[in-house]
């Protein structure tokens, strides 16, 4: 069964830890990006550490091997356990990653297909098939794909096998949970549970969506 | 006549503020990248900020258009001069990033081209022309590409015209510095100055290659 990713896209400190916190029982993982991390800090994994959940950094990291290893090894040494870099820079910079990830014990996802309007210009069609299957060669632990595109999900799942497909796209993008909740590992909301009324409840309801 | 950008590429604040200060006489600006922001905060721009000297935050900035304007927000706000997005994740994206540094009467360079030889994988023949051009409809200050590849960086002045084009590679990486001095607006070297035994020595001596 997937399990529900929250993407913690604050970028206030004290606003990040007390949403987490509420939301924590409903979920399996908390994603965080660099607008929270340059506001906040690295040390907000220190922060969020005492909730139990593993932390996946979404740098989207995009840089030369070399580069891309020293970000890698401070995210883990700062307390997270899992990354994700762009898979459309070349696989000797998702290896970098994926290696000082699995150094760390932690785990490394690779981006292989995007959403926004852009995404088209590059990733043309074959590209994502292309970035998935060569991050399954650099032994990460599985891609980011999105949820609004439940038959693209699909094609890649024949390419990563076993390994995990997290999925963004649920909730504010439109994408439906209940027809992607199959097909992937990790569904993961932002928006539709950090800006509801009751953030707590909204996980709740994605949480049941879920397992029904 | 090309001015030299040094890549602060160290992960310790002290290190880094010790070195920018004793190079600071010979360099035109400071590029700074994610190991050393994430290790000594995005306050490494205030830091630095006595010295005078333009601040390129290096970020290679690769996500969603929402994302890219947070990222350019906060680096600017915490008074950088300059941002370095991706060009291949689309246009959107590198506008989203462009107009933000705008809007702080920042600069934004794009990503055009990448000298690593993952980079050969999906930056195919053809892509980095495109992706320039659409840096330029983006309205882009200028773009990246490796001083390692002169004739490829003649090809993109084609495109770019008067905007700039900045060179990394030059030193550690190989590029010759009289190669690539009269075609770029910027040449940016790392480990050849500041792993020198005495970094504003070697400083000193790139900049007058650079006007020789």
């Amino acid at each position: 069964m997937a399990e529900l990713i929250l993407a913690l896209d604050v970028v206030k400190r004290d606003e990040a830890i007390s949403i987490a916190g509420s939301c924590a029982p409903h979920i399996g993982a908390i994603k965080i990006g660099y607008p929270l991390v340059l506001a906040a800090g690295l040390s907000i994994a220190r922060d969020l550490k005492p909730l139990g959940l593993p932390l996946i950094a979404d740098f989207k990291v995009a840089d030369i091997p070399n580069t891309n290893t020293l970000i890698t090894d401070l995210v883990f040494g700062a307390g997270f356990s899992a990354i994700i870099c762009q898979g459309i820079v070349g696989t000797d910079s998702v290896r970098a990653c994926v290696q000082a990830a699995h150094r760390h014990n932690g785990e490394c996802y690779v981006v292989a297909e995007m959403s926004h309007p852009g995404a088209k210009e590059f990733f043309v069609p074959g590209t994502p098939e292309q970035i998935a299957a060569n991050a399954m060669i650099a032994k990460a632990d599985g891609i980011i794909a999105p949820a609004t595109r439940p038959e693209r999900v699909k094609a890649l799942r024949g390419i990563v096998g076993k390994r995990k497909i997290l999925s963004p796209g649920v909730g504010a993008q439109g994408g439906d949970i209940h027809a992607i909740a199959g097909l992937v590992d990790g569904v993961i909301v932002g928006r539709a549970i950090y800006e509801a009324k009751d953030p707590a409840k909204a996980a709740q309801e994605f949480a049941r969506d879920l397992r029904t």
